[in-house]
């Protein structure tokens, strides 16, 4: 998606060699507007699959949910915790993750009463690099019986296996930008399908 | 606020003798709809005072934060992150917090790069109990030399010192209900000026 490979020429950069920032906009200062034209494309190329409900993953990935709700009427918004706090409940659905970003494990965390059999789910976060959040949240909706219909990411990082892990389990992953490297400083892309 | 009130009284329910839990709208699973009506009287209240830019808190003010951007012509929402991460970068501003919830620590951080003098703040969350959360906020903002026009939660504990501390402060704090007691499994609510 151009547009947003265009944003992050512009205003994403490259800390310690390999950790990508688009703290500007997406993850840390959020353009609202900005995540609003995200998720039209996201719509688009989902809005046929009868999905009523939207999963994400605190904390990035709930601003773009959020918008991306209002684009299929306002279907609700699940976002899983990353630490079973001592008031989430005992009827949580949990599958635990380990981290790229932070190199800690956590546990993906969603209460039993708002994922079910009902459910066809929009997976969606901001970035995908080792798929290991994706996971965790695809792990724990199958185990509430829920479909997962697709798999919305921003960013996904194409030299890490993330990508090719989701792909591989059949799902339809659509990456709204995929880095394919950041050689030099510089940002190169994949062409996205 | 009589639409948060009726809500909470519907699909609220109390854990363990006082944690109120509006988890299946608010904080957990998103009713974004009903958001974007709380948001609606988040903007009337404070439409007026030149407010350029929005800071919460991870992770559930992002959604209702996400909302208000909307009404006030989508300007940016900046999210403080409750811990320091390897890659935050070492220019942030910084504040100790208790958490009331979950009785840890934890540091509210905001890159510098995203705060400053010219920035005139509305500060949103979802909850207010002891206020340990906004003051930590406030005390990001005022480091990073911004003015705080206003402070907006959906829920206030009245019978915590959060709202009576920020009101003292000085702050315009409006909050959507406040919960003035939780006797025998029933909400009770101030009315709110």
């Amino acid at each position: 998606m151009k547009l947003l490979e265009d944003r992050i020429t512009k205003d994403g950069y490259i800390l310690n060699g390999n950790i990508i920032k688009v703290d500007s906009f997406l993850n840390h200062q959020l353009d609202i507007a900005f995540l609003s034209d995200l998720s039209d494309e996201i719509y688009e190329h989902f809005k046929d699959r009868g999905i009523n409900k939207i999963l994400t993953i605190e904390a990035s990935g709930i601003a773009l949910a959020t918008a991306l709700s209002q684009k299929f009427n306002y279907i609700p918004v699940v976002f899983a915790k990353k630490q079973r706090t001592k008031n989430i409940g005992t009827e949580v659905y949990q599958s635990l993750v380990k981290s790229f970003t932070t190199d800690k494990e956590y546990t993906v965390t969603v209460s039993k009463k708002f994922l079910g059999p009902d459910d066809k789910l929009l997976v969606i976060d901001d970035f995908l690099a080792e798929g290991n959040a994706l996971k965790g949240l695809i792990s724990v909706a199958e185990e509430s019986g829920a479909h997962v219909e697709g798999i919305s990411v921003a960013v996904e990082k194409g030299f890490q296996e993330g990508g090719e892990i989701i792909r591989s389990m059949g799902h339809d992953l659509l990456s709204l930008a995929i880095i394919e490297s950041i050689d030099d400083g510089k940002f190169t892309f994949r062409e996205c399908k």
